[in-house]
């Protein structure tokens, strides 16, 4: 098992930092955020450390959101609400505090205010295929 | 293949709309949000109409999500920046404005401002272990 030195996230795996476990097979853990937007906030990681999205195996990924309906399902019953976000940031920037991936699991309910700034913007003309362009490149 | 009428993402994945495409096979469209928040801001949706994450079978899902992460690279790589949220808005309470089941790419870059709104509380004790009983009976 791939573990990082120092890792909250690492540590909760592998049963040295207790949590409120909801979910847990040998590959993800999931969990209720002890600092929750709401209740009900849930945390779903792979027990592997990858910092980031885009660091993670495709199969590892493909196996936590092929549970990943489930547990939301669970969540948002538990708590009686309709509505919720999953969000997994990367990088301080987007607001990633610990740096093993996780994703988030965040019931809502309508005017609960979380996330309501959506300063959409248009592209200047060009711009939009010029990315798009860019990222076929890459891909 | 399962569409829904008068959805805007099915016209989009069945080419009735067009859009600027960054990724596309037999399941699946990546394209850019004509309303980004931030250049090279990117949606995934799978090709069938499914309305929300929890709708949506596991495998689905995790056809998804194999691709994903390479796709937020190749995104980051070409706006040239490190750090992005993956969103996934479920609901009208959530965010989500078209009921199509659709993941949020979102470059981000120190100090933009989104989603810096992040009011974590603590449960009062015994709410979070009988929320988390909860979801366990539900899973």
């Amino acid at each position: 098992m791939n573990m990082a030195q120092n890792c909250l996230f690492c540590k909760i795996a592998a049963g040295q930092i207790p949590v409120v476990k909801i979910f847990e097979d040998e590959a993800l853990l999931g969990f209720l955020d002890i600092g929750p937007l709401s209740d009900g906030h849930t945390l779903v990681i792979p027990k592997q450390h990858f910092e980031r999205l885009h660091d993670c195996p495709g199969e590892v990924l493909a196996n936590i959101c092929r549970r990943i309906g489930t547990i939301a399902k669970a969540v948002i019953c538990a708590v009686n609400c309709d509505d919720y976000n999953v969000l997994c940031n990367n990088g301080r920037a987007a607001g990633q505090l610990i740096n093993h991936l996780h994703f988030h699991i965040i019931p809502r309910k309508t005017g609960d205010g979380l996330f309501n700034n959506w300063p959409a913007y248009k592209y200047k003309e060009g711009r939009c295929e010029a990315i798009a362009d860019e990222i076929r490149k890459n891909l």
